[in-house]
Order: C-alpha cells, then structure tokens, then sequence
C-alpha cells in the first residue's frame, strides 16, 4: 500500500516534470544574457526622472550589458528542420562550424546531431535572439558567453574553446513572439478619465480622483503657443507652477485640430493647465501605464479601515512595481536596494512575480569591478546579499542565486575589503550611510553598530548560498566571518546599563545613544536570547520614550519584530494609527515619510523643497506584508513552499480570510475566533494555533504542542476545516 | 653673461608655456572620459569584419563606455558670459548647483567664480560634450568622473562629492567644431579610377593598379537583378568567386540610371564584377577610404631597391593605420596587441601621430574586471604593457600612463594570479600562447621561456611607471618580482650545452629546443652579457642552421637584435631579400607571412584557405623601423626626445638621409662616406660616429670616446657639418 502510494506520487511527478519539459520546449522565447537586459533596462528607466523639467539621472555608476555574445545549442534532430531566426543585432549564424552567408532569417537544419552558434552584436540595446522551428527553439537550455575564445590557428584549426570559455544558461522573461524583441518593451497603458475639474484664474485644475501614473493626453488641440502642465500629488503642489517636482511645457502649432499625449509618464492626482490664449482643447484625459499584474494574494477582515488600509497598500505596491521596483513614482523612479528590499518581501504577498524581483536584483548589482556600495549606500548593498536567499526561500529558484553568485562573491570582497582593523565597516570618503530619514539627531560616523548586524547577516546569506553550490570552502570562511563579526557585535555594541545595543563607536568611543535600528534587526535575525529579547521589547520597542521612527521604512521592521514576539494586538493598533493616519488626511496611496505626532503631519515638504515628499513610496506598503506574514501567518518554512508554516494571529479582529500565492497556487486561509479553515494548492504546511478548548477537524488528527497549543499537518488540495476557541 | 642667458632661456620657456596654455584655451573640443571614445569606435571598426559576406566579429570580450558621466569645471570670470553648449546624449547644466530648465544649449554665465557642472546619458554612443564660450570651453582641463556621488540629504543638502569621487580630466581627440561629434566620426575619402580591366567569361576585372582600401563606386547603375563584386588581393582571388575573402551581393532595383557606392569598403587590388544581364553600368571606380596623416619621417639612400622598400613599407603602415592600427586590411581588420605594438614603433619613424597610438592602447585594454589576457593571448597582454612606457619615452606625454596606470595594475594583477608555484605563467584553458606563425613545431605548452622574458620586461615597464607616478611601495613589488622571474629565467631556460635560451619547459622536463625567439628579445633587452651575446649572436641569429623566421612579424625583432649587435651590413641584406623578394613577386604592399625559401614564396594560402594570407599586413612594415632607429640611428634617449642619441649606420650604402620626428618637430640627417650633416628642431642630441680620420665641424668640440669613436652634442636649431671618413 505505502509503496505504490509512493509510485503513484512518482509517477505524479515525475508526468510533471515530462509537461514543463514539453511546455518549455514548445515556447520559444527571446533570449540573452543573465542580467544584461536588466542592467540595459534599468538604465532606460532610471534616465527618465526629471525635477521640474530637467532631466535627473543617477549619481551611481550606470554599466552596460555585453555587446558581443554568443549564443549556442546542440541538438539532436529526427527529421530535418526549418528554424527562424529573428536577432536584435548584427549576426552571423554558424552550423557545425560553418558560417553561413550573411545573415539568414530562415535556416534547415538536417536531421541527425548538429551545433548552432549565433554571434550577435549591438552596442545601443541588448544582443537577443529568437528562434522559432518545430523542435528547436530559443529558451533557457541555450548556452550564451560574451568571450567565446574561438581562434583559428595558421593552419585554419578552430581552437577548443570547451574549457577556456565560461558558458552561463541564456536569460529570458515574457517575450514569447518574434516581434515583441526585449528592446521594444513598453509597460501597458489604459485610458482613464478625469473625475472633475476646476476653473482656476489662469487655467484648470484636473482631478483624477487618486494618486496615479501615466501620459497627459487632450483632446482637440489646436493653434500655435506654449501649453503647460504642472502635475501634483497634491492640489496644492499641481497649483504650485513654481515649486511643483514635474512639469511639461510643450510648443504646440496645431492649424488642425489633434489629439496629443505628453511624451513622458509622470505620477500625479492633479494636472494644472495653462496655455497661451491662442490655444484651445477640448478635453484633457491620461493614458494609465502600469505592469499588468495578478492580486494573487488577498487579505479582508472584519474591520473595514484594516480593509481599506490593505487595498491602499496594494494600490502603492502596484504603482511602484513597474518595470522594476522603484522607490516612488514621482520623484525618483529609481531602484534603491533598500526600498527595493521591501517591496521583494511585499511582493511575495500580493503579486508573487518572481520576474520583477530577479531583474530588480541583477539591475541594482550591474556589473564587476564594484566601485561603490549599491546606490552608494553601505546599509544597501547588506539588503541586496539577504534579497537573494529571500528569493530563494519563497520562490524555490536556485537558479538565481547560481547565476549571481559570481557578482555576489566579488560585491563580498568589496565589502572585505573596506573593513578597519576591527574587522567592521564604516563609511569611507564616498560612502552613504544611510539607515533611515529620522526626526532625531544620529552619529553616520565611525562603526555603526546596524551596519555590522546587516553586515553579518550578509556573510550568512554568503555562506548559505555558498553551501546550495556546494562551494564548501567558502561556505566556511563566510561562517567564520559571520560568527566573529557576531560576537564583536555583542562586545562592541551591547551596553548592559541601557541593556540594548547602542547606536555607534567613533574614534573608539561607544556613544550612549540608543537607536531602534540595530536592536529591531537582532530580534529578527534570532541574534537575541530571552532575556536580551525580553531587554529589547521592553527598553526599544514598547518603550513610549525610545526615539521615534517617521518612516513607513523602519516602521516595516519594528512592527515585523513586534510580530516575531507576538505583539500582533499592538501592531494592529499601531497600523491603525499610523496607515489609517494618512488615510484619513486623505491619502489614496501611502507616503514616504509620516510623524502623526508632528503640528503638520499633512505636511509635503521634504528635502528642502515644499514638494519634495512622495505620496505614493513602495516601503509605505508593508501593511500587506504584516498582514500576510504575521496574521494570515503563512510562510515558507524550506525553499519555494515545499514546506511551509500557517499560524494565524488575530490581534483584536473577529476574522479574517486571504491568500498567500506559492509558486505553484496559494494557501487560503479562513480564520475566526472559533474556526479556522485552510486549503494549499502544493507543499506540505503546519497549522498552528492556540485554543483555549479541544480542536476538532474532521478525520485529521490534532497535535497538542503546549499549553493551549495545537498544530496539525496541511496536506495539499484539501480543505481543513478547525473548530476551536481563539486562545491568543 | 651666464645669468642674462639663463634669464632668457626662462623667458623662453615662460613665452612657450603661455602660449600652449592659450592655444589650449582658444579652441574649445569635444571631451569624453578617457578611453570610452576608444572602446565604443573600436566596437564599431572591429564588428565590421565579413568574411564572405559574412559578419565576423572578435573572440574576445568587448566593453562599453560608461553611459552616464559628469563634465565639470570650475571657473572665474572677469565678464559675464555666453556658453554655447552641445551635447550627445541627455543631459543636465547645473551651474553653482542648481539645476537649469530643460537642456539648454546656450547659457549666460555671470562674472566671478562659479562651477558647471553637465551629466550626459547615452546609452547608443559615448557622452560626449562640446562647450564653446569666450573663454570658457571644453577641453581635457574639464573633469569627468562616472560616479559623481552626489546625493541629497532629507533637508536637502547635497553630500560632499569632493573626497569620496574620482574625477580625471577629461579626454579629446580632434573634434573642434561642434558639428563634428565623436559618434560622427568617419575616416577620409578621395575618388579613385581604375588602372586597367579585363573583359572575362562572365565579367569584368579590374585592376586599380595596387593594393588599396575602399568603398566600390558604380556609375549610372540601372536595371534590375543582382550585382556581384568579388574582391581581390590577388587577381586570383578576385576571380575566385568560391574562395575570395570578402565579397558584396546587391540587390538592385534602379529604372532609371543611378550612381551606386557600395556599404562597407573592403581591401583590395582587384575587383571582379558579375552582374545579371538585365542590369548595366557606365564604370567602376573607388573611393579611397584613409586616415589623414602627415609623412614626417622620410628615408632616401643610394640603393633604389631600399627606396622602394621604405616606400611600399610606409604605405603599408598608412593602410594599417586607420581608427587604429590595424593588424592587415583584408581579413581581420582588428587590433592585435601583438602586431600593434610594431605599428607603435614604426609609427615615431614615419607619422609620429601619438593620437592613433593612445587610442589603440586604450581600445586594446578595454575595461576592469580582467576575464582574459589582450586577444587573449598571453604574449599580447605582455606587449600591452611594453608599449605604455615606449609612448612615454618617444613622446614624452606621461598622462597616457596616469590614466592607465589602474588598468595596469589590475591587468597584472591578474598575470600574478595566472603564476603557477614556480612564479611563471603557462598557457591555462582558453590563454593562446601564440608566440609567432612558424614552419617548424615547436610546443606552446607548460613554461614557455618566450612568455616568462616578456613577463619580465612587463614587470619592469611596471616598476618604471610606478616609478614615474611616484606609487614607490608598488615599485618595489614590481623590481622585486621583475628581477626574481630574471634570475628564475636564467636558471631553468638558459642552456650551457646549447649556449641559448631553450624553447620551454614541460612537466618538468626542459625542451632541448632552441627556438629563436628568447634570445632574440634577451638581446633587445639587454638582459646578456658580453659571453652570452656573443653565443646568441653565433648560435642563433647568425646560425644558418638555425630554426627560420617566415613572418615579417618575428623578423622585425631578430634584425633588430642584430642591429643592436651592430649588424647593420648583414641586416640589409637581409631586408633587400626578403622585403625585395615580396616587391620582386609583385608586392605593393608587404605581407603576412612570406618564405623566400618556399618552393612557391608567392603562395596565397593561409589558415587553410587559398586566400587567406593577407598581402597588407601592417607587421609587415618594419623597414621603416629599423632604416630610422638603427641606419639614421636616431632614438630618443630621455622621455619625448629632450635628450637624442645620433648614430648613423651606412651598412653598405654610399649615402643616406631622412628625418626622424619628434613631439616638436624632427631631426633631419644627411649621411655619406664623408660627410654627416644634422639638424635636430627641439631637444639636445649626442652624434656618435666611427671615422677614420680626425672628424671636423666648424665652431664645434668633437670629443673623441675610443678607438675611431667620435662624439658632440648637438643643440636644437642648428645645422652640424662634419667631415670624416666612414669608419663602420
């Protein structure tokens, strides 16, 4: 019985494994470099912020994909074959190892085995190739290198470039026809109208009703003169024409009258208009532009501001998620790692595109030789080491971390590199040292103790993922590493009298200062024993006088520790304070920096300009991930959910009901106070919860842990259902 | 007197100062960051290989400009002033930091001290940017940095990009005219006719007289159906329409007569045309495709086969010197380090263009990380290195080193972790270990003794430029290592049975071979002392029984080593064999490979193909060289000839003259049997001569230094006349 239950789970599959096979080989795709068409993209995206007119780039180093690469495919044919080859690039098409003449578009292959080398070059986009026949099809099995290291000696002998020459697997994302080649992408677009609108001295006021993103379009244009358009995310900064952070001024000389849309997308709730008297429109709409996602994930509960706290951030989440994850869509439109990291998280509770994440990570790491820190910031080349293995965890995908692991080694040895002779980092000429944007004032100067904890976290990521590749050697040094930055931590930051970390060393003195940073992450690595946890929570993180934090940002990681120690009742105070906060001074997406406690906490100024505050930030949106993560309370407990964990938390709700995708579907869960029903489409998971009387579900058994505590095992495709107390 | 002298040489050289720095400031040009013009036009040329109509791109790793960078500069104006400004790419002016509207392309800077600052975007081609003011222009004393650290703080203070940035000036070529952007660059052209044609079976040959490079021209071209153009260095190779390099296929659709130039110019002497017979033409002409140099190094003598020679060797060099020094103009069309490093140094003999030279160092080295040696080839990389100090010491600029010195570092950075435990570089998978084209075997595996003597000499260069740019810790490291590999040389390849170098050695075991070519560069190097040059000298160069060089390419070295020896006499009859055998066989310009002791010398074949040799092969021009360093004998002796060394050799000859350039001008020598007449333009020269009779030169000391050995110094601007009697 057991045993063909196991073949029949075999079988299952192994039918699996042979349908991937098949639909993978029967898509071809366009193909190209790991990383290379996301630095390439990244580089369009990241050119097109503006400040009032003016383009705004980057002050990091850009890099570039390769230029020249080749491509490579042996097969094995029963019949002979047509292929078609479409390229973006100048290409030679080599059978065998011969060339043939020019370029081809069409190509038969005879039967029997056969090698194909395609070289491509282009210098302004991406090198990639498409090829599309009955078998033979361009996917991620073709091999791809930018130094084939094929020379011909005098005698016209190729040379063997099987050793010397490092073949990586051909990337590829969602450009499954011929002609949507990777340069061409464009994000989707769909009209939308304006909600209304009002006459103001010199022109219009627009209002589309919430923040969005998109293209300025009017209808019937007509005559010759300057027409203007200033956008805001607030009425006040869209009436601000000297102030406001974009706006477009654009000659018009219509004799006829024409539709015209703005060349360039911008963020706004509000478009101003003004134009010269001698010109005239009819109507003024926009072109929404957004990637085209699922709402995999869901969350509803009883009470509605929690409700429409999730749909906000959902909302915000989406805005940011473009072609890569941005930090905000007004201003910047940059990839910054730290913000970025949130959104990966986030993401994995909404969307669950694992795409977007992968070209965020290899976008923001670019290329060798490293110079500076990601973005220049030190704190933000930590949270691209821990985004890998977080990848990993939820999506189950090794491969990432095997193409980075390269690029990953080589941003370490940077890191290694900079330490002083305590073995720790701290900001050297160049260097950002970020944290946080706070109300309080904070030393950046000599060891900060949060840039060691996120600096051995990094060297265990480093030595996790070192192991996966059973790169052992390494994997060992990283651990050494990481165990003996862990203990300076502690000799170096702990202060018994504060009885938590302290914020810095400068010059070899400890300052007194304690900062919530450093404190939040030692409870959320696990760094802390009970007592060191128990001193945290009490002195940091419930302590109404500790210093405050002002940012959705570091909000994210205070409240996650809160959850991580069961505080989920505050934390859902705390979210109804702080999101239901903006919302209720009438925000439609969530803000980069909020104080509640502050005379103004409407306030729009920032970075010295009165509309420098983003409206719509991507680390504003943790409330989906809170809500997933700490009360839905699912979570991948071994890579891409073969094993996962749901421990429901109520806080002070009545129910709540959601989904949290998987790789392959989701888990749904129910929950009350007396009933709990969960369902996952894949993976094996645990329930856990507590109930202050006997569970019961049906034909399953129960398993009582601890006082009041209860697990059970989640089979996939069933629906359990649990009759029990609420004893939270 | 002594000091009114002195005060007027200071005067002197104040004038010149202050005139250099104000032609520098009158004419505004171009500017990019150093080398990313070279990668980004080495991209180009060398991507436009074809091999039978065929894209034939490198093997090596190409690289990319940095796509983002910022221009600045800091001025102070006595008056206001206008700038006008032109970019390629998107860009921003900032002046005092503050951000202008838009992109302006004209801007008023207002007196006293400010700061510009411009970032450029391009993505296709090279930011690149053109300022033109009354005294404000660009120029190489604009910085530029690809990382300009910049960022904002939350009140919106910009961060101190002063300490953690790395700027360099900025780097220009010839672009002084706004209209003539870099990415516009494309070399000169001049129309050309043929000199005589040939009806065949089905078409028509033409010659053109020579070997010659160019775009195909077609006169009153109409019809319609395919035209055929079959190129040929070689009559043969024309009519071979199966087997000639590179041919062109156009559709042609023209109802009424239409002039036709073909796409891409190609190499050739002979054109053969088919054309279907529904198509017709008036005539074939060309367009001569060159770079414009100046001839300023010249060479006459008595012997009118050496005229010849000198002549179809500098048209040789001047059809290999295009973007860059090319290594021939037929097949590859690439830089290779190796066959560039003789263009360098024929190059000081005849153009003395130094522009061409630094471009091609910096196209050769490309970018950081090193994946893999120059052309990867392990010889190359060394040859890199050497031509870096060479630029130095002919031209005396020391900024080429300043800008590279990174590169140079991190290049044998990865030479040193390519060592095996011995300390010596063999060939590892994918290095190619090209050494020279041979008719005898000789291995290129383990230790190679060729590679370790041009390590050595690499190490040196290093320690010299170390030196220079006052980086003493790593000139050290470099003597340090450079004289261990010396010492490590001698000992493992130095044969006493043989009294040479061996060839190599493999698995421990010593080859018993002597291949020519170490003790060709010991010599050069004078790493021999007078026993061992006086057995290398006997064993090797002047061994009839030894090992031959069939390649202009290793000839270059081996009669330059016995010039060096003084061998002046055998040298040229060397030259008048085998450069006078090409000529005798037809040659108009020099070959690749060429053995006059061949049953058939004239043989076209190579690379298994039969017209695969290229008949205009830069490495072929070596007369050049040797006919100016060592029979005028006229070489720099300090860095940009300040200090010069006069030498003249007749060989056999009864007279010869010729000017060597140098940065400021030349040096001019007449030679006879009787007398030697000098003029050197700039510097402080020594003539060195062997007479038989007591030498005279009005109003000049000549000091006699030995047996028939004269010397006196020469000063700039003056012309010297001795009479002697040859004493060679």
């Amino acid at each position: 019985m057991n045993n063909s239950r196991n073949l029949i789970v075999a079988l299952a599959f192994l039918s699996i494994f042979i349908s991937e096979e098949c639909a993978k080989a029967q898509k071809a795709t366009w193909i190209y470099y790991p990383g290379d068409y996301e630095i390439w993209l990244g580089n369009q995206v990241q050119n097109r912020r503006t400040e009032r007119g003016t383009f705004f780039p980057p002050f990091w180093r850009m890099d570039s994909h390769y230029v020249l690469v080749e491509f490579s495919k042996k097969i094995d044919l029963l019949n002979e074959e047509a292929i078609n080859i479409k390229v973006e690039g100048q290409y030679y098409v080599k059978i065998d190892g011969k060339l043939l003449f020019g370029s081809p578009e069409k190509v038969i292959i005879p039967a029997g085995k056969h090698s194909i080398n395609i070289k491509v070059f282009n210098q302004a986009s991406v090198p990639s190739l498409f090829i599309d026949g009955t078998s033979i099809k361009s996917d991620n099995s073709w091999l791809v290198t930018f130094e084939d290291k094929e020379w011909i000696d005098e005698s016209g002998k190729a040379s063997d470039t099987s050793s010397g020459t490092v073949y990586v697997n051909a990337a590829s994302w969602n450009f499954y026809s011929p002609d949507s080649s990777p340069s061409k992408f464009i994000l989707a677009t769909r009209p939308m109208s304006v909600v209304s609108s009002e006459r103001k001295k010199d022109g219009i006021l627009y209002d589309f009703g919430k923040e969005t993103f998109g293209f300025a379009r009017f209808r019937g244009l007509k005559g010759k003169g300057m027409l203007n358009i200033y956008f805001g995310e607030s009425s006040e900064e869209a009436l601000s024409k000297d102030h406001c952070e974009t706006l477009d001024r654009f000659p018009v000389d219509n004799v006829l009258a024409k539709d015209f849309t703005s060349n360039t997308s911008k963020a706004f709730r509000y478009i101003y208009v003004e134009k010269d008297n001698s010109l005239s429109y009819d109507s003024l709409s926009m072109l929404y532009e957004y990637l085209p996602l699922d709402y995999k994930g869901s969350f509803r509960c009883n009470d509605e501001q929690i409700n429409k706290i999730w749909d906000v951030a959902a909302y915000t989440l989406h805005l940011t998620t473009r072609e890569f994850f941005v930090d905000g869509i007004k201003r910047d439109r940059w990839m910054w790692s730290g913000d970025a990291y949130q959104s990966y998280l986030m993401n994995y509770y909404l969307f669950f595109d694992s795409p977007v994440v992968s070209r965020t990570i290899f976008a923001l790491r670019g290329k060798d030789p490293v110079t500076s820190h990601i973005n220049t910031i030190m704190d933000y080349t930590f949270y691209w080491f821990m985004s890998i293995y977080d990848f990993y965890q939820y999506t189950g995908n090794k491969q990432l971390i095997e193409q980075l692991y390269p690029r990953m080694k080589s941003l370490m040895e940077y890191c290694l590199s900079c330490r002083n002779a305590d073995g720790m980092m701290q900001g050297l000429a160049g260097d950002w040292v970020f944290i946080d944007w706070a109300d309080f004032k904070m030393s950046k100067a000599g060891e900060v103790s949060f840039e060691q904890i996120l600096f051995c976290r990094s060297l265990e990521t480093m030595a996790l993922c070192a192991s996966l590749l059973d790169d052992t050697a390494n994997a060992i040094i990283y651990n050494n590493l990481a165990a003996e930055l862990r203990s300076r931590l502690f000799s170096t930051f702990w202060s018994d009298k504060e009885n938590a970390f302290i914020h810095n060393r400068e010059n070899g003195v400890k300052s007194s200062q304690v900062t919530p940073f450093t404190n939040i992450f030692a409870v959320l690595f696990g760094y802390l024993d009970q007592d060191k946890t128990n001193a945290v929570k009490e002195n940091v993180l419930l302590n109404p006088n500790a210093l405050k934090i002002t940012t959705p940002y570091m909000r994210f990681y205070e409240l996650e520790a809160l959850c991580a120690l069961g505080e989920q009742k505050h934390v859902l105070n705390e979210i109804r304070n702080y999101w239901g906060g903006m919302i209720s001074l009438g925000a439609t997406t969530f803000w980069e920096k909020f104080n509640p406690a502050e005379t103004n906490p409407g306030l729009l100024a920032m970075y010295g300009r009165p509309f420098g505050k983003s409206l719509c930030h991507a680390w504003g949106a943790s409330p989906i991930y809170l809500l997933g993560k700490y009360y839905l309370g699912i979570r991948p407990t071994s890579p891409g959910y073969k094993t996962f964990i749901v421990e429901p938390s109520l806080g002070d709700l009545q129910w709540m009901e959601g989904d949290v995708p998987t790789p392959d579907g989701k888990i749904h869960l129910y929950c009350s106070q007396k009933e709990i029903r969960v369902k996952a489409d894949s993976g094996t998971g645990t329930l856990r919860f507590k109930s202050l009387s006997k569970p019961v579900s049906k034909g399953v058994e129960i398993r009582k842990t601890g006082d009041k505590q209860y697990e059970m095992s989640i089979l996939k495709d069933q629906e359990y259902v649990v009759k029990y107390k609420n004893g939270e």
